[in-house]
């Protein structure tokens, strides 16, 4: 029998699907799209841990924001204004009640960057799992998906890359970098641009950058049956990210598409819509191409697969 | 420090509180009630454990089917319609892929029977928590909430007591009571109860029976500055109460109203209402009043104290 820790998540995904009903919504996104009354509301789950997602120098501050921030980046992806969250926290049972008291002003403080509340939540003894669920509405807005990409479509993402993952390795190394520890450590969730993104309806798909650029890429190609080249002298490259490469002599591929842990928005539209998606005020760089098959970096006039992201 | 394993529940609860921004909305219920269009949405979170909510005996199906139900229990004690469940499970590495399954094939055959769906989730490694957010829609009904009972209302509850408990010693001591250990393992939500009981506009405060009666009728009567005075002869006691407490020369008590793991509703009215409660068709029996103060129970032509539950 195959054990679920051995199990790649996709598959485990897939096996999941098999065994249950199939919802009257589409769930090929992180976040579920559910018509109620007038309006569209849309529900996400995510969930972090200790283990995984606390490296040594996050605080639990940090980490509470982080356990509402992927979800807020679900959200985003949508295009959806967020209207609360609720929090099921599996702690371990020696630690501080202040500590706990600490995970959630971190929720709170992201809730309320974005514009929302804490609506009710659950504490129990555990190993260190927070897991938040996201409510957000479209207020008439159509929902961004992953699906609807074609070849031919620019891809863009907002913000700059790497810059969570120069973090992480700053932190394991010792290199005082606050600025790249900040964006490991209290992402930012890109609410504000989806909304405006969405509201525009120009963009074909959408997703977010929290399994790395790498895997967003492929995720929207399989998706959309086509391919993508990406122009690395084209990616908004954070200047951590040469920063830490320099100081560790690694190179800075992996680092920039391969990682996960930021939350900036990767999104295609046609290439005509350009400059009135510029005109909104959104940040964004254009990287590629959708294309018709295979997914490739381009690169020092050299054309590299790209494989899912390895963080 | 106190530590989180050493702090009460509640108190646990109220420093949360103390450190995060009061909601918008009503969060004094173990469900959430936020405005969205023209109609209410409910929404709730509750997590159940290996460790805690997973006797030996109970099938990973039946922890799956109670993962969704201890939820839809919270829904029904508003009296909302459920829309959809999310899950997020964090599961020990070395558990069997066809084991992950089965939990969600049972907790999807909670939501068919409570008439809605899951709309996603999240697996990750873990030590055995699953995490249940659900949604429901009050469709025009006003919820129901543990506010606004008053003293010379009657208390009432559905179903009968004690069943749960019944199939937990039953579980323990290898009695083969099948019906009480499946009280235990597949609790049946009021659903369809609660929906009709708000309907009325006739329920002055309702709470499901999760904790226990006990804990019920004192969370019910501390919301409310009251007291409650619950008749022991009224109570409607599950036949396997008897059964179980004569096997193991227990007193029957504790069993009847200290235990929890039951998803019966709580409710009180105004006396003048009962005739047209019963006429709606659910059944329930009449067990008490509430009163101006102290919460005792009496049996035997004694007033005992009723204490928050043990279990």
């Amino acid at each position: 029998m195959a054990s679920f820790g051995d199990t790649d998540e996709r598959d485990m995904i897939s096996m999941i699907r098999g065994c249950i009903r199939k919802a009257p919504c589409d769930t090929d996104d992180d976040a579920a799209v559910i018509p109620v009354g007038r309006g569209d509301l849309v529900v996400c789950t995510d969930s972090v841990t200790f283990e995984r997602h606390k490296p040594e120098g996050m605080t639990f501050e940090q980490f509470g924001w982080m356990s509402a921030a992927v979800n807020m980046s679900d959200l985003a992806a949508m295009g959806a204004t967020p209207i609360g969250i609720v929090s099921a926290l599996a702690l371990p049972k020696e630690m501080d009640t202040s500590d706990v008291c600490t995970i959630m002003t971190g929720m709170d403080e992201c809730a309320e960057f974005c514009g929302c509340h804490i609506l009710g939540g659950d504490t129990k003894p555990g190993n260190g799992t927070v897991a938040v669920t996201a409510l957000g509405v479209m207020e008439g807005r159509r929902p961004m998906t992953r699906k609807g990409a074609s070849p031919g479509d620019v891809i863009a993402v907002t913000g700059d890359l790497g810059a969570a993952a120069a973090g992480f390795l700053a932190l394991a190394n010792g290199f005082d970098i606050p600025d790249a520890i900040s964006a490991l450590c209290a992402p930012i969730p890109r609410i504000e641009e989806g909304k405006i993104l969405s509201s525009t309806g120009m963009v074909t798909s959408c997703i977010d950058l929290s399994d790395g650029l790498a895997t967003a890429v492929n995720t929207i190609c399989s998706m959309n049956g086509c391919g993508a080249i990406i122009e690395w002298d084209l990616l908004p490259r954070s200047p951590h990210v040469d920063d830490v490469c320099g100081r560790l002599g690694i190179g800075d591929r992996e680092i920039t598409i391969g990682w996960g842990g930021e939350y900036e928005l990767l999104f295609t539209f046609d290439r005509k819509d350009a400059e009135a998606l510029y005109d909104t005020g959104v940040e964004f760089s254009m990287i590629g191409l959708v294309t018709e098959r295979d997914v490739v970096l381009h690169r020092d006039g050299k054309y590299e697969e790209i494989a899912n992201g390895s963080y």
